[in-house]
């Protein structure tokens, strides 16, 4: 009988159910970037950025744009796994709107001198099937 | 001639036509919100906020959740005409996505003391036919 009510409920909500696996990928693909990083990863973490001129990276005061460069930021501020340490993100919320998501986040890094931490926005888009983060724009606590 | 192109192109486009319309409806309400800052009317700065519960705030670090809360937190902040001083933003773009937009901007105030300035990632929803700001991230250059 909870099978039948499931299946049912399956069936009523194509809709669910496309949210839901995408919503879940999505939370998949960031666990495997705070993993990346954590491992001193740092193109494994950058592998759900858009590869494109086009995405937009905004931190503090500061906008990078595009794939390429912003690779190259992160490299600059963060050399070795010491500076990197261990990420942890914290999803508060995924909202899906057609072929776009919003992501809101808080993010930590652990290191043996500090415990930065603060919020991200990430808009992500679902080009070529898969879901990649276009638009991020983080803030750090002070 | 030029006339009936650009009325051949309008009647092609009713798309691009509402997306216009709904790209400047944005900028002319982000141009009045600062506008009424600057004036040191707070509460005419709010009026673009969605007026509820779940209205989300993110800046630096922190979060605050609904309307009220983010209004009290700004008076806190900004006691009086000289903390407002001017307001200008600059809208860098204006994404559309279906019944939702989503706006990156820079912010930077002019105050006899300082000019603090930063970056802005804000969600928009049409909600009861007009634009409203569902969510905001603020974030400070250091």
């Amino acid at each position: 009988m909870k099978k039948l009510m499931i299946i049912l409920l399956l069936l009523a909500s194509p809709r669910l159910l496309a949210a839901t696996a995408d919503e879940g990928a999505i939370r998949t693909l960031l666990a495997g970037q705070a993993a990346a990083w954590s491992q001193g990863d740092l193109a494994g973490f950058m592998a759900p950025y858009w590869h494109s001129p086009k995405l937009r990276f905004a931190s503090g005061g500061d906008v990078t744009y595009g794939w390429q460069a912003t690779f190259d930021r992160y490299r600059a501020h963060y050399q070795d796994k010491a500076a990197m340490g261990r990420l942890s993100f914290e999803i508060r919320e995924v909202r899906l709107m057609g072929e776009h998501a919003l992501v809101f986040g808080h993010w930590q890094l652990d290191r043996q001198k500090d415990q930065p931490q603060g919020l991200f926005t990430l808009l992500l888009a679902k080009l070529d099937g898969r879901w990649q983060i276009v638009a991020d724009h983080t803030s750090s606590a002070h």
